[in-house]
C-alpha cells in the first residue's frame, strides 16, 4: 500500500535530515496541508517506546528486543498518525521509516533481514513511502555535526565510526535495491542547494 | 527446549499468584538456590517496559504493538535473567510468562492467537516451563483483593469485569489444551491450603 504523499527521509547521523524536512515542510504549506514527523517515535506512546531505544548503553537491548521496539512503535505511529493524515489527504514527511530498521538493525546489526520482513509483515503489511530522499555524507562529517547539538539521545551516535561507515554503505546498497523509490542527495552541498534539489524533484513530480 | 527448574504462576488478578510464589521460594531456599522473578518485566530493561505496559489508559496500545511490547521485555528477561539463572541450575519461580499472552492479548483480546504463535516462535522459539500453577478464583473475588493494594500499575485491573471472567474461563481451557504442563489450584482455599498443596506436588515431582 502506497501513499502519494507519504515521503521519508534516511541517512546517516547529522545527515541534515530535519533541517531539510522542515525546509521541505514550509514550501508545501503554500500550497497544501503538511505533517511533518519522525520515528522512532511520532505519537505519544511511541515517543515512550522511543526514550528506551535512543537513550543509555550501546548494548542495552538484544536486537530482536530492538527490532520489537521499533515496530511496537511503528505500528503506533502508522495507525494514530501516519495513516489518519494521509487519509485526510495531507502530506506526511517523516524523519526516518522501516529502511532505517533494515539499515541499523539489519545490515549493519545482528538482525537477519528475514526476520525484519517477518515482523513488517506482521506488523504494517505492505505500507511503504512513495518517494525516500536519502542524504549521503561521509560520517566523519555528520557525527561531527550531530554531536555539536544539545542531545541526550544519542545512543546510536555513540556506536562505534566502524559501524557509521557500515550504515553509509547500507544505505547506498538499499538504495540501489529500490531505485523506483529512493532519490539521493549529495549532503555535502549547502542547505539551500539540498533545499533546491529536493523541491525541484517535489514540485516536478506532485505540481 | 524445557528446563526442569523453570516453573510459572498463572491466574487472573489478585489469585494470589506472588504471595504463593514467595512461600515456594522460602521452602525451596531450604534445598537449593531460587531465583522468584515476574512479567511483563524480571531485568532493569524490562521492568521499564513493564512501565509503559502497565499504566495508562486501557486502550492505550493497540494489540500488535502491546504484543511486541511484551515479547520485548520477554526476550530481554528470557535471555539475561532466566536462562543464565537455569544454566546454573538454579530454580526460577515466574509470576506469569506466555501463557498470560495467550489469554489476555489472544483470548481475551484482539491479536489472533497465530499471530502470537509466529512471534514466539521467532523471538523466544519453543522455551517452556516445566509446570505451570494455574490458581483459579471468580474475579469478583480476584479483582477485590487486587484493588486493595497500594498499586500504580492497574492497567490491567481496569479492564470490565466481563473481560476478568473471560481470562479466568480461557485460563481453563488453555489448561485443558496443555494438561501435561498445567496444574490447577482452587484459589478459593487459605493461603496455608494453597502452600501445602503446591508444596506436595513440587516436593513428589522433583526431591
Amino acid at each position: 500500500m502506497t501513499f502519494k504523499k507519504f515521503i521519508t527521509f534516511e541517512g546517516g547521523e547529522g545527515s541534515g535530515k530535519s533541517t531539510q524536512i522542515k525546509l521541505l515542510a514550509q514550501k508545501i504549506k503554500n500550497f497544501d496541508s503538511v505533517c511533518v514527523t519522525r520515528e522512532p517515535g511520532g505519537t505519544k506512546s511511541a515517543e515512550q517506546i522511543r526514550k528506551l531505544l535512543v537513550r543509555g548503553e550501546v548494548d542495552k537491548w538484544s536486537s530482536i528486543s530492538e527490532l520489537l521496539l521499533l515496530y511496537a512503535a511503528r505500528k503506533d505511529h502508522v495507525d494514530n498518525l501516519i495513516l489518519p493524515e494521509l487519509i485526510k489527504n495531507k502530506w506526511v514527511l517523516c524523519d526516518r521509516f522501516s529502511d532505517s530498521t533494515y539499515v541499523y538493525q539489519g545490515m549493519c546489526g545482528k538482525t537477519p533481514i528475514d526476520t525484519i520482513k517477518k515482523v513488517e509483515r506482521l506488523v504494517i503489511g505492505n505500507f511503504k513511502p512513495k518517494i525516500t530522499f536519502l542524504i549521503d555524507i561521509d560520517p566523519k562529517i555528520g557525527i561531527k555535526r550531530s554531536k555539536r547539538k544539545e542531545n541526550k539521545d544519542i545512543r546510536y551516535e555513540n556506536m562505534d565510526m566502524k559501524f557509521h561507515h557500515k550504515v553509509r554503505k547500507s544505505y547506498l546498497k538499499l538504495a540501489k535495491l529500490n531505485k523506483k523509490r529512493f532519490i539521493k542527495i549529495d549532503g555535502t552541498k549547502t542547505i539551500s542547494q539540498i533545499e533546491n534539489k529536493i523541491w525541484n524533484i517535489v514540485e516536478n513530480e506532485y505540481f
